[in-house]
């Protein structure tokens, strides 16, 4: 099952031997090169986006593609160059830049990949999922978790851009992907200010409600406000002495990743921060929010400004050095790999925050 | 093994085994009365204190036993009368208040059975958990989980009075219980404003460090403020349009109860609310922390007022009405009765907040 | 909460303050002593029953008590005379021998207790499991769960005498006792060779059924055999180099314990074995199934024979010399103390097994 | 995200647009057809496999391929022809069969795809897993888990056909493949009788050893022996009056898959049997040990003999028919599909086996 492969076939009947097999959807193991490799990331590489491009590109996009020529979303999916012509950021992530004009309504569906939203600009959307009406704002993580109704709201007069996660390619690896469209119906318009899932769920750190908890494997909490994910943010860099800290978001009542095949965390980079975290398997895509910084992915060096979007392979080693306070978000497939016990680390120092 | 006998023994033969028995150490189990009981409960009852009585007492105390004559803690135990003299609230809860007057220092100890403070009055206390000092306020529940380190501190001018509750008869009943008296060192007196377990862990719904999280089997925050407390009820109770609802005090990277033995609520009886909870294995103290309320356990009838704590037994009825807006705080040993697969609850409605 | 007290009161007031304590059912702490002790095991120690005494006992109560006039069951219970009169062999753990006679049949009932059987002697009786017919036989453990229901049948003209454990203390100290008597009617006296459980559990090492695992807490298996059980120890013995070797008896289809209250073990010692045990929290009853070894508990020596029982407290220390094989039988509170938190090992050498 | 597709960009901007797109390595999802479907197993298709082709391939390449010129492993692998040429047998699983020759042997190395082995024909081979060396015989289910070394040794006179799955496909849409050649060296050939993982863990329906468990996510277990899954067979279907029944593989320690990445049942149908399952998210390969049946898979119909294997897709509809008593090894991602949350069942009857 090695991928050492020998020069020629000399004996005169392996020519029959292969053809026979061919004819019977069979292939001999030895003549499979690369099937197996040493490490992972042969197949993939670290890429990175610009803000200015995307935004450029969705805007120009919300111009001349109404949303009903959209296929409901008019999303700008970030195509990694490294694997070949697939709509993917990583081998296992979907990425993208989506955009909703004022007053546009991308209608109700479902599917069985999940789906995030970070806010990236604007204000006063809101989105539905499972009936439940999330006001979105920048820095606001959003859910829209498996197989839930949602739609998206623009009443207001300005645009929203939002960078769109998925576990995609995974759930097409599995082939387990469902879709539904919702029905034609007028939509309620009348929005809370805060969701339903946050007034129960989003008391507090320790706060959960007696009673009643979903059977489900993700988050009951549909959206982490940029205010709380800040503050806490600060709190742990002040407790650890001023340097880099991140944080993970988490179902509020077991404390398990907010969705079983994605983990979204938020780092900060104090200024001059650096941090250095060791090999893993899994890959990710970390996204700017504020400030800036450089990336080191192996060899490769990427500046970073607000907004930009960088993939990283799996088993990549990767670094950080912030030049002013830096806040990124990161959305990496480490449940999956995790759950399937495939997780490994390789050397090096333990990741930020003393994980 | 049943607790049916019969009237006598008859067979003239029997004293002589009896008497044989008691000299090889066995008894007959069909000489044993009452050893099973068609339900629980049989062995206890409700009762009520005063807060009017447990102040004034532990006032007293504070005037005439000095900390260090006090064996340390100047603890006043609720004794419920249904228990034999029993130092004990219920079956299976100590219950107590304590009082730390203007300048005292309780000393550092610590001790396999957990605890839990819900201060009732008073400013300015500390408690040092671990080595991280922990700021006490009214309304805040602050954890010292079985086998940490803790000491109690008030450099104030005003004494300060908490509800104590402890899994004592538990882990006497299993004889697990482990004391060690702290060395006799100058205590650290300087106290920054928010523990290290609250910037680290405190940050919101969801919000977990990356990294570091202690292999413990108790919450790693310490300290769960009144304020965040309140305004995650009034969200359950506008979630529930006004009706009643509870929120249970969790380990906030896991979702479980704060310690593996007890299990802390804190239920808000809007004006006019009332709920009735069905019998349900296990017992519990209730703790009136801000209004009044009536509560029944089985055919009794309890007026609360604000500090007076009810004692309820295993398997008893209970119901609230509430005069005014009511908010009463509950440790019970439900995940006790829950991890040995004992838990049953009685016909009747449904707990209050959907559960 | 230490134990430390000083010689009296020395204010004139303190005798009103004790006396209105008193009269308000609180306590003060400060004169309580004994109620925490450095470490457990203060109110317990180890003993031992004879074998010879237990059965001479059991038959001549199973010649004058009628199974009528025992309430349903024959039961000599072993009384740790250190415990002070209570039923019990330990702290947690009721130990009796159970006597049915030829022909004679115990009726059902069921109980939130859990207990399990371990066959000493005789041929030839089942006990009925919620319906299901299990065969016993010297070796076996058989499970009656918590409130399952369970009747004994002996159709045979021998005797059987099997030792009981039960979860009794613990579940009375959490006042969660259920008892309910069965109704009066013919029972079904066909019983097949094997029971349901074992024809679905029962499969072998890593085999179970798909679909239909009951949600219980329990093992779906009700019986272990001695003839597996002998298999198995012999199997450890060689792995281990003819070193002294266990099994833990586990629920196929979760590997958790049978129970969620009891730990049920079987240690073979070789001829000339010896095992020295850790002190951990928790207590134990110990049956010599075959064979004899010495015990010796803290400073105390007991000689084990076929038969004899050993009560060992928690915190003891415990090692065991044998004389020729030993197979020993082991039931311990242990799933309760890992499942609250409250287990810890003393220092010494590992446990057998190479646990 | 649908899959709506308007017929052609009207804008005569758009053209620029897309292009200025493809410059900047994103996509729109507005063009991207077919990316979400309405239910999966759209990209795949069933197949099945003859043993007399599979035996008659093997069988060449041993006599044209010696194992130093097969890449150390002489494996025929099952390429589904609905998966567009490559490899594997579904899109989440491998499939092949193995042959080792009389006197050869297949040298160490280690991978992090798991496989397994489910051996056809042939006596007297034996692998040796992390050292443990396991004999192998027709029925016989062998694991070589993630990571774990492995080599193969036939010192007897005939050849041993078996049956290899892999999670590769999974491993390689996770980035996850690590690989490591063993070092040359004289391997060890003497071999006992069994292994020392069956000593340990093989002892019986919930009998397991204390102390020790490996802290891995698979089996201690390595070897289920036919002898103990056909009498488990035999019991579970006479317990169930004679109906077709299946058992799952399971680690005896915790009831769990045998790896996480893999569940693998053994499904017997008694003559003139049928089951019918409900369509199921996952795929799976189902491999006849004895026996013959019918096969449909959706509008398919496969006719089965003994050695013939047959792969079934994503959400397809599967029923078998026996004409005599048939014995089906199965292999399946439903480990993997369950915990990310993304298993489903169709409309239909309960699967067999009462689950």
């Amino acid at each position: 099952m090695t991928t050492r492969r020998f020069s020629a076939p000399e004996h005169p009947d392996l020519d029959a031997l292969y053809g026979d097999m061919a004819g019977a959807d069979v292939q001999p193991l030895w003549l499979l090169e690369g099937l197996m490799t040493a490490t992972p990331g042969k197949a993939s590489g670290a890429h990175a986006w610009r803000w200015k491009d995307l935004k450029s590109l969705a805007e120009r996009a919300g111009d001349l593609v109404p949303i009903e020529r959209g296929g409901d979303r008019r999303v700008v999916a970030l195509a990694n160059p490294h694997l070949g012509g697939r709509p993917y950021a990583t081998t296992t992530l979907w990425g993208a830049v989506q955009y909703l004009g004022p007053g546009e309504l991308a209608p109700a569906h479902r599917h069985s990949p999940a789906a995030l939203r970070f806010v990236l600009e604007g204000e006063g959307v809101w989105t539905l999922v499972e009936g439940d009406a999330v006001p979105m704002a920048p820095g606001d993580l959003v859910l829209t978790p498996a197989w839930t109704w949602h739609e998206h709201h623009n009443p207001g007069s300005e645009p929203m851009l939002w960078f769109d996660g998925l576990d995609l390619p995974i759930v097409e690896a599995l082939d387990a992907v469902f879709f539904e469209p919702g029905a034609d119906r007028e939509p309620n318009r009348s929005v809370a200010e805060r969701s339903a899932s946050e007034l129960r769920y989003g008391g507090g750190a320790g706060l959960v409600p007696v009673g009643g908890r979903p059977a489900a494997a993700h988050s009951p909490l549909y959206a982490y406000r940029w205010a709380d994910t800040d503050r806490a943010l600060a709190a742990l860099v002040e407790q650890a002495g001023g340097r880099p800290a991140a944080l993970r978001f988490a179902d509020p009542s077991t404390g398990r990743d907010v969705m079983p095949t994605m983990r979204c965390e938020m780092h900060r980079l104090p200024p001059a921060g650096a941090t250095r975290r060791p090999r893993r398997v899994g890959s990710s895509i970390w996204v700017t929010f504020r400030g800036g910084c450089v990336a080191h992915v192996g060899e490769e060096r990427f500046a970073l400004g607000q907004g930009d979007i960088l993939a990283v392979p799996s088993w990549a080693e990767l670094s950080f050095e912030a030049r002013e306070q830096a806040d990124l978000f990161c959305v990496s497939d480490a449940p999956v790999v995790e759950a399937l016990g495939l997780d490994r680390l390789g050397a090096g120092p333990g990741p930020e925050g003393g994980e």
